[in-house]
């Protein structure tokens, strides 16, 4: 492999919620760069949790890093900075991939279920990423005949997802840290390789602390839980300790 | 096979919105009796169709039978009077099953489509059966996890709609019809065996006639578009005709 240069960072092409991402020299790379943004609930509800940005970029890099060394391919190519990330550009698919081990959020409204129930399989759920509708909810079907991706697509996406919670799970245990559920987004280069895109932080994944269950992600934000920022503080402690 | 003895019809052991079911005096049969009451919308519209208990019982009995012909096993036995079909006792599923041909209803609110979009191939959809939590759609993973079906069943479950989809697409077209989707409930008898119930009629499936796109089933109640009983006379008549 030749040594990537040091890429110039270029003109902003989106900004999201907790990201913006930028053109770069390369065109195959993209920048994206982290927030301390954050917003829950449709984006009804906003505020910022100082240092989030940084913190999410570090926790990012590592376990992209991880799960690339085993096997899983992502778009992750290197940390420039405290808030920056060097990815390869993916045409992200409007799907939003949740892998739940135990019932929390969405999944225990929508089942009428307690959180906190350990599954006894995991539990993988597609979104429809489209504000206007809310994220729905949908199946394989629909994915398709919206044609977000080809079967093989989607056939891969659900056998990666599953990679991913094993490896994210026993990884988080070592540190005491049990894995609730996450959402993955998947995207393509131009070449129609699928990558694992976006970003693995407590933005997007649920973290219990082992036999206390206290919450290390953005449910402290969503339900005013306070310790916002010890809690992301702590997880990156756990991630890189 | 031994003749069918005329059943005794016995105590009462369920009414929901549109059939009441009775015990019979062989332990592995029931009695599900039509009713005219018509409800939608989680049963906040109520109303009645005259005569359509009548005539969903005859439309499900040549359905079934029709079915039957072609291999899908079914709870219909056979009916009985106007408004009595027996059937074979199942435990039912608590899974609503939906075939989609052409977007409509739930399916074209859920992803932000227009309706009458004829879908490339077919769309299958579970809905979890209970009206606290208005009945939403879930997938084999929700299924599994609530302990619904095993995999075998949810497998066979999607197999047999597909078959039924392909069986009613073509015996309503012949009719000029077009079958833009339906709903079926499966259930088990107690030796484990998993047969289709329920009913299967203009209150189950969405049917348009040919070239208008009239609406001959339960969106003309639904809807206030007029005409409902005549809907369902029409249908009896292009069924049986």
């Amino acid at each position: 492999m030749t040594e990537i240069k040091a890429p110039k960072r270029l003109k902003k092409i989106y900004e999201g919620k907790a990201k913006i991402v930028y053109e770069t020299d390369n065109p195959d790379m993209l920048i994206q760069y982290f927030k301390d943004d954050a917003t829950a609930f449709d984006a009804t509800k906003r505020g910022t949790i100082i240092g989030k940005g940084v913190i999410n970029n570090k926790i990012s890099s590592n376990i992209f890093e991880l799960l690339e060394s085993k096997g899983v391919a992502t778009h992750f190519v290197k940390q420039l900075s405290e808030r920056e990330m060097l990815i390869k550009r993916l045409k992200i698919i409007p799907l939003e991939v949740t892998m739940r081990n135990i019932t929390a959020g969405g999944m225990a409204k929508l089942l009428g279920l307690e959180e906190g129930i350990v599954l006894e399989a995991p539990v993988f759920e597609y979104h429809y990423k489209d504000d206007s509708l809310h994220d729905p909810l949908i199946n394989d079907y629909h994915a398709l005949a919206l044609k977000l991706a080809t079967p093989e697509e989607l056939k891969l996406i659900e056998k990666v997802s599953f990679t991913i919670n094993k490896v994210l799970k026993d990884f988080f245990i070592k540190r005491d840290v049990v894995l609730v559920d996450f959402k993955l987004e998947f995207g393509k280069t131009q070449k129609g390789r699928v990558l694992l895109g976006d970003e693995i932080s407590p933005d997007t994944c649920r973290f219990w602390e082992k036999g206390t269950n206290r919450k290390l992600d953005k449910d402290r934000f969503r339900r005013d839980l306070g310790s916002v920022e010890e809690a992301y503080q702590e997880m990156l402690k756990r991630v890189i300790g």
